[in-house]
């Protein structure tokens, strides 16, 4: 497996961003033929940036041997939303990043193959960019997500929320970065298939419980609960089973962590 | 915790070299007081690189709220030795590694905080490292090492046994590479602590059991068995022992993987 | 010459930030000796980052032999100030790089021997930092600079300046941001050297030669005209006008491009 | 133009590789149309790395506004051929890296697209992996290239030209790594389209005179002189002709160099 840096120019943020990216390197098994690779775009958390999952987790670990291609980019405490100041970070994930990554790159250019997950912030970010475009992910996967940002336990100085969201009341309860507004406006053949998990010490645990009340009878949701806390040591063990819901085939035929099968990696 | 990739000209091997380097941030508690970081080299297996334990393990997550610098240099297949062909690896491990750090950080002088680690090959290299600068190194940790290099099963044509160690027969009884060897060839009190771990499926068990019964009469050795094969499942588990082993006090005042106790991470 | 990316977590900031630095490597001529390297603070344009002086000028080439440390932080479209919304760039150039620095690296902590660089919006990063932080700076070099920020041709639209700056009229007149201002409250004794450079082409030609005749006797400048615009076909020239200007002895003492004298590069 | 570092494993060295690449960015001008990028095979000189071109000069900024893909590998000092004691430099530089870009960037798969460049080491290796590989590179540029190997001024300890080259006298007489043998061998309608340069004062010039004598009424060659040494002083000038020899129409279309016309630098 290829990892690569990438500092590019975003159009849509008028600024310089980076990535980081695992490619599936050509050659292994099926990888000869094109259109081939699944996505997963994957989102960091709040003060951190794309390096986040890359040095916590083990997910290069995990996905070394799979036709799969990671891109971790950077998006400061965005919150993965266009702000209301202005940042366009939601185009910058949705549309913008996954252009660059066709571009660029030989992946497949089905919904299905394409995953959009995250931790934290990142989480909510995977559901809000997936929920808002559903035409380019059929999949979203939140590791404890900060998925009611109306939730007081969120409201902190530091997150600068009316730069994000707008004032409070008027702005987040019909609004398409309200989670448990928008999981309501989209038609029953176009919404993604969700995995979600979170530890029963994380202190997001009892928003997570409640919007996976509130999605569980209308997405086909796979959730994950069980001990653990709002860290990488929860993350690293969920990211396992979010592989094995994502690409089950891929994992039966290559080799899923462990001793390298090939001389790729 | 800061992470930083250097580039620079190794004099000892006459070409450029590169690491990655896991760096306390001061400020943290007491890391404004100089000399304070350990150090922790840390080496890869063949065909491998820097990059090795920072993608597949989850170091970055367990040192970063530790007073401990994580140097990792690539350095081919070199078994980390000086090769019989004439690149003099170990110099550059044991020696000019050392000065570059001790140059360029604020780090302890003292032997004691200094470890030697690595992998497979990586843990060949820390304990023919450690056991031949004893001056530097107060500590090795080997993670399935490769210990027994006349052993048949590390013949691999690939290796090159012989552009590293010179013709089999002649070198290697009374070599200083040659583990089983060396170790009775340290006065007592020069002798470094030892750390050893192997899984029961390891291909490299055999030659660990045997190694550990050689020198844990003569050495102050911890290791650890059980279950696991020679892949980084088992590593990253173990490398929670060998932070337990190396520094316990660090574990008890800093944070030990899990959510961040304070801003540096 | 090393060359190291770092990535920490600012305090100031409170987010990750990355920098690249030039270090000089232990052991040519006169290095061995304890805090020698003088630094450079070298500062980018806008809608760039840290890599811009590295990827597009020959800044590498020049100090490789020299006893100089180079840090290139990022600070996206900030103008290097304490912004108006509260995000503390000028604090985080002029407080915690110098201490990151002076932690991590071993540099002459005489002011005389550090220099605070830029070009364009990082020109005018170099004077605002330097000027107000005259005990950290001795000396500022400013690569057409936008040295004056009241002028209509820096209102951009794109540059938020009353995010910066706050609300145009009232703030600027008599504001340490200012650069037309804060030039005259500074004590003889503790006044900077400075270098400044613009070319015939260039749009920020105009406010360049206005803020030199401003300073011309007040501070001890040394001022670069000639053909040019606002690119680094320019700046790349003048780069090696400013070494000449900023450490001399240097390079009579070290090779200043061209063929590498000793074995570090 | 976005800048990637890329690690991955090469199959034909068995080893992890890493390149420097830029790369044109998506969006501009024509570069939405498929198969449109030219592509550049950029090689270092002896004792460096694939950072040298990129630290050294301003290929960057030359490069940035073209449909040009610069690919930068690491070679270390194999002098790019398969080497006598079994490294297959060649075959990496000539195969597997066409076959990587291919696979993974949107290429032109036209050999009149395609360059191979370097200095010193690396204009030694432009030629004879150009040569042997003209099914691929339909053009070569060296930069003051190390151009006769069997020249006494090569034969330097460190080189270890007997592991590169086998024993001198009977291996590079009659053999494809030997340049003034190889030049004789290919038709004519094979043959590339060449640049070179070296300035009066490298001390490989009286090679590179002997070289171009041999071939210029072969080839298409262009030849720069002047004054200059070994140093990228002089090569960092020769850039500017080499881009304008080999993509002109692409010099008319794009900026070259200086104030970039577009949002993607």
């Amino acid at each position: 497996m290829a990892w690569g840096t990438f500092g590019f120019r975003s159009q849509t943020l008028n600024m310089p961003v980076e990535a980081e990216v695992l490619i599936p390197q050509a050659g292994y098994k099926s990888l000869k033929q094109e259109d081939n690779y699944k996505v997963i775009v994957l989102l960091h958390g709040v003060r951190n940036d794309r390096t986040e999952w890359l040095l916590k987790s083990q997910i290069f670990e995990m996905v070394k041997e799979l036709p799969v291609l990671v891109f971790m980019p950077s998006a400061k405490n965005s919150f993965y939303v266009n702000t209301y100041t202005g940042y366009r970070y939601m185009d910058y994930i949705s549309k913008e990043i996954p252009e660059f990554i066709r571009t660029h790159f030989r992946v497949s250019d089905k919904k299905e193959d394409w995953l959009i997950a995250g931790s934290s912030m990142g989480g909510y970010g995977a559901f809000v960019c997936g929920l808002n475009h559903t035409e380019t992910f059929g999949n979203i996967a939140s590791f404890s997500g900060a998925v009611d940002i109306t939730d007081d336990v969120l409201q902190i100085p530091e997150f600068n929320m009316h730069q994000l969201f707008g004032p409070r009341s008027e702005n987040l309860v019909e609004s398409t970065n309200n989670l448990f507004y928008i999981c309501d406006m989209i038609e029953e053949d176009k919404r993604p298939r969700i995995f979600m998990c979170c530890g029963d010490l994380d202190f997001l645990r009892p928003m997570n419980e409640r919007y996976y009340e509130k999605i569980k009878d209308l997405y086909d949701v796979t959730a994950y609960w069980g001990e653990g806390d709002h860290d990488f040591i929860y993350w690293n063990e969920q990211l396992k089973n979010m592989f094995k819901w994502f690409c089950p085939e891929d994992l039966r035929n290559g080799y899923f962590m462990g001793r390298c099968g090939n001389d790729f990696c």
